[in-house]
């Protein structure tokens, strides 16, 4: 029932086996933080589906829906939506071990939040939007099917609180483009931006830092 | 001020009345479930518009921006709009007695869910996506629209935890996939997605089928 | 790093240089309004950037998502991009100042919303679209970045249930279509509309004008 499309052929970054692989691990650690979110609000098993789905392909789908990037990408890949969909309810069953595997988790989710970012400026830049966009395309990958999770779950994103997680989503893009103006080869780029991203999201982890908060409590009437 | 553009020549399902009929049977219902919800979150009647003509057209308007389908479906069918805002509108009149049709009501929506999703398929199929897109497309139209209005009235989407009514959707599009795949004849695959959706959703209605349920309560800190 | 297209040369109502200044003082304003609702939610300033954005230009590009129309605006305009995340930023310094000038806020705010429907009607009329699709162009570009907003802060969308908010953004629609039809000059039309929904929205903010509320609270078990 599948296509005849070699899922490396049509893969945009052909050339990074590494960063296929990595993308593969990415939408399954997003669509696994999905199902856990579904199950704090005792979903049912297709309600885990869902936001598995949208957690881990929704970032993606906003961004070409955006852009006007037709068509869209796990449209052409039906065996992304079974990955997303399997990981989903796998995760319905070994949710009880996860946590002792925490530290790995969340390597991966970082991991995932830097490839989301790089295909999403790779998107961009391959329609020739301004730069500007670039960066807003990468972000949007990387961060979007998480405000979409957290919408769906009746609850303020947290990405929008939580240690720097936007923020290296951000430092990537601007990196990657960085690199990109001063002609820097791309195997190496991509590396580059990985190194720095994974270091700078752990480092936040471990110290706990954040953002500024602005807080605003003042009533007009 | 209409475009003179005949509902029933442009309608894709050209060849029967029938599906039709329940289409503006199915968008009134979903219309009045809209102004439901928004009465109980006591918006004005700007907001209960709003919620009605998202609730019953906004599923096939996430469908067309997905699959890249323009232009949108109701933008060709003004009549749409002025239905499904006048069917919100009107609720406001005679909400206090829709309880005692509740029976009527839940057979509608049924059928309208149903209709939907037969609907979602043969757009995405007429586009020449995969199966997996074209199952996908006939959930999306028939659930998305109640996601949305739960979420603009700030709740959990009730479809994530209801008996059965988007595994009803999946039924029916595997089913008509299925039967298209045997080369069935168009009305009677029709027919039997009809028999056979409205069957399995009355049925857990009556018995309050439900998919199991994935309770999550562990904190990671 | 600018694409070399100027501001002017580009806009849409490139005759009138005063609308394009009530559109930047329009999404100066709704960046301010959105970054005070991030701050209401205590979130980082990563989140006030994300809500400031969404709140000036969400709008427009649920509008050219609907209708198809790309590419979206903003990701021509880096201008309008860094404007408004400067003025969301800007707004966490000033945050304790602005309740003195609230009258000079409502008025922005209102001058915002006219201009959004003026130019979410005039881009739908470009594109061909029926009447009623151009009124409901014009009433999602003023008011549906309040409602994304709203839903990023987890609550019920003001626009809903605040004085005569939408049903300004309705009545310009309406008599701007009106004009057009009856072929009066498209200054004097802007002129006009601006004057009237002016006055309809500080009447209504004066008088506490509201639409009838509707309040459904049976439950059906």
């Amino acid at each position: 029932m599948l296509p005849s499309v070699s899922l490396l052929d049509s893969f945009q970054f052909s050339q990074f086996t590494t960063l296929l692989v990595i993308y593969l691990v990415a939408i399954t650690a997003e669509a696994m933080s999905g199902a856990l979110a579904a199950g704090r609000r005792n979903m049912d098993i297709f309600g885990v589906s869902v936001i598995a789905f949208v957690t881990a392909l929704g970032g993606g789908t906003i961004r070409d829906m955006v852009l006007g990037h037709y068509p869209i990408g796990w449209t052409q890949h039906p065996e992304y939506v079974y990955l997303v969909i399997s990981a989903g309810l796998l995760t319905t069953v070994v949710a009880r071990y996860l946590h002792r595997i925490k530290r790995v988790f969340l390597l991966l989710d970082a991991m995932g939040l830097i490839a989301f970012s790089l295909i999403g400026c790779n998107v961009a830049l391959e329609l020739g939007y301004p730069p500007v966009v670039v960066v807003m395309s990468g972000m949007l990958t990387g961060i979007s099917g998480g405000i979409l999770r957290d919408v769906l779950c009746n609850q303020v994103p947290v990405v929008f609180r939580r240690e720097l997680y936007a923020s290296v989503s951000l430092a990537v893009c601007l990196l990657f483009l960085g690199l990109r103006t001063m002609e820097v080869e791309n195997n190496l780029s991509t590396l580059v931006c990985f190194a720095a991203g994974l270091a700078l999201r752990l480092l936040a982890l471990h110290y706990h830092w954040r953002l500024p908060v602005f807080s605003y409590q003042q009533r007009w009437e």
